[in-house]
């Protein structure tokens, strides 16, 4: 695996409040297609990105409710190929991590797999067929950051 | 505030271990003088670090064993002057952040505030004098990532 994270997503209560909240800060969203279910902020190489809490759980496949196994946050390396998810879940599990989820299709049309490093933190490793990470590793869903 | 995480901070239970399960996955951690006490894997734009989970806890401000009000997560937003900690920390505080920590000395030489977004999600906003945020608001402790 190369080192990067391409996003960060905070599972959060309301969007809607919590993304008002991103634009008070004076940052603006990534305009998309998904209405209000999810938010992006595109910043310098990567994507902060607000997502329901319980939906995030269930994304990775674990329990929402409970917090000693779902801190709530989800780090995520992108990816340009399905093949690539398979190689980073083999190299992830290798490492010892615990996999959560096998590499797998998603309901939007990308492909993923999700593993815990040794504290629990939870990794998804995704392929987005809409986007690509660049020869730096860097992940653009709009302008250049 | 503009646009850009510069840090991630995992909150780990055993720094050696933890670092040894991202460099099992091909991540090289920057050389630094702190010995084992922090781990930093400089990513492109931005820095994931380790740290004890009680000491992140401290850093914060909260209490390490509420995970309620401690995710284990914390992200930052680094600025170049201890002015800017201030700027940012005014602006978060009138978007409705609570603010946890006021703009104040750190014990490592920089300067910082603390704040948790709507969600819990906790942000430290950091003045370190020894790194530098470029004018794409990219942060680099080590190379160009």
């Amino acid at each position: 695996m190369h080192q990067r994270v391409t996003m960060i997503t905070l599972g959060v209560a309301d969007i809607l409040k919590s993304r008002a909240f991103y634009e008070s800060l004076g940052w603006k969203p990534v305009k998309h297609e998904h209405g209000d279910g999810i938010a992006f902020f595109q910043c310098p190489g990567m994507v902060l990105a607000l997502y329901p809490r319980d939906l995030l759980a269930a994304d990775a496949g674990v329990p929402a409710e409970k917090k000693d196994t779902f801190s709530g946050v989800t780090l995520a390396y992108n990816v340009n190929a399905k093949d690539e998810v398979h190689a980073a879940a083999d190299q992830a599990r290798k490492a010892g991590a615990k996999i959560l989820k096998e590499p797998q299709d998603v309901f939007w049309g990308g492909y993923h797999s999700y593993f815990a490093d040794p504290d629990g933190h939870l990794w998804e490793i995704a392929f987005n067929p809409f986007t690509r990470v660049d020869e730096q590793g860097r992940f653009m869903m709009e302008g250049d950051g």
